[in-house]
């Protein structure tokens, strides 16, 4: 079974963290892909350039100053930083945007109405389960290869879009009926957001529904669980969602429908 | 017969050559590699970010801030907007730093001494023949894929290195036994820097040396030369140095041992 492992900007933004990360991941077994993100970085960058990060409803607005920004992270300095630690782990990774062998292919999000204006994203792409050339990455894998993917992919007529990495993964782990490891710095799925003990050990859609309703599942928690729900339903065989530093035990919050 | 093509910055840099080169280079045929830097924009960058770009005979001094420009500018943002232009003219480019399926191995660079002190050159690494890992890129090609190179490269203990394209160009070329073909923004190795149509159509070794001694050939063009009389010692089986727009057509100066 391929691992699909998400991880995000606790990681990337923490040189310790971020060791120890791709130790661990060398040492997982089995085939296996890595996503990041790396949304944390990118804020920072673009303060030194001297841009306003822009967000609407968590997705960052991308013009081509941010474009350029957030690929040049992204794509560079963060998917190269993991790709050198992993090789010194004796992981053969390979990092890919989405251009790279065409493997993810996204569409550019068309204005959306909000508040009874249209408000334009600029060059974010949404990407699906059918955007994953799923027999490159197969034949990667197949080559004891180990992808590492960024979030920048392209529309196949020239232009490279900003996504979503939970998103990604998902789609990804859907495509390659795979599992869906997404990582994150607390130890799973919290019952009490102020307890980091109440950790809940399996979570199906009907409960999500209950505590989402009752306010206990707020914030960046409800696009991870949704993107967990869409891959299962999409074909992916088990998603779990755990702290980064706990990759090899396994333990977190495992999602079912 | 493998073609290593080299672009630089004066491609790079300017959006109509960029888009013009793309089709040029996609329409090339027989089994491709690109290899690109990126200079003039990593400067820009640096600029941006209030780095003071500071170079020694021509390399830059790479510290860890210097490298993490280098690493977006080169692998994020050159690379991928290369790649993503060659999808959409239907050439299946793939996009690599040397740390990708450990494609290129560098070793750092000792520091040099230079007029009686020691000049520590940072993260800059040098590349040789023996540095390619020609059976990756080759089962790549084998696969109808494009090798898109960038300069950073990487030392296997997790080490990114910023290195000189030309020479991984060249070194790419000996180890693929193919064609080096270098392309800049004259029309060839001029025999009167002054006069653009002087082009000499071909350029032995011994010729190279009388050129160089009389000064007719001097500064950027000198390691140009170098590294493609290195290519042909070491086992490419041409080397020409042309016009980025004159790809199509393959005029320049052809250069011989």
């Amino acid at each position: 079974m391929i691992k699909v492992v998400k991880i995000g900007g606790n990681v990337l933004d923490d040189e310790a963290a971020l060791k120890r990360f791709c130790r661990d991941f060398a040492a997982l077994e089995g085939r296996k892909v890595l996503v990041h993100g790396g949304g944390a970085l990118a804020s920072k960058m673009q303060e030194k350039l001297g841009q306003e990060p822009v967000k609407i409803q968590g997705r960052r607005v991308t013009d081509p100053e941010t474009l350029q920004t957030v690929t040049m992270v992204y794509s560079g300095w963060c998917n190269k930083q993991l790709v050198s630690l992993l090789q010194k782990e004796g992981c053969n990774a390979i990092g890919l945007s989405g251009c790279d062998g065409n493997v993810i292919t996204a569409s550019r999000r068309p204005p959306l109405e909000m508040d009874g204006k249209a408000v334009d994203f600029g060059a974010v792409g949404d990407v699906r389960k059918e955007s994953v050339n799923a027999p490159f990455l197969e034949a990667l894998l197949s080559q004891g290869l180990v992808p590492v993917l960024s979030p920048i992919n392209h529309d196949g007529a020239g232009n490279l879009l900003n996504t979503n990495a939970d998103t990604v993964a998902a789609s990804v782990a859907a495509a390659l009926g795979g599992e869906l490891w997404t990582c994150f710095e607390k130890d799973g799925v919290l019952s009490d957001i102020n307890n980091p003990k109440s950790v809940i050990p399996q979570l199906t859609e009907a409960s999500f529904i209950g505590l989402k309703e009752n306010g206990a599942i707020a914030d960046g928690m409800l696009p991870k669980l949704e993107n967990a729900f869409r891959a299962l339903r999409q074909g992916a065989k088990k998603a779990v969602i755990l702290n980064a530093a706990c990759l090899l035990e396994g333990k977190g919050t495992v999602i079912s429908l």
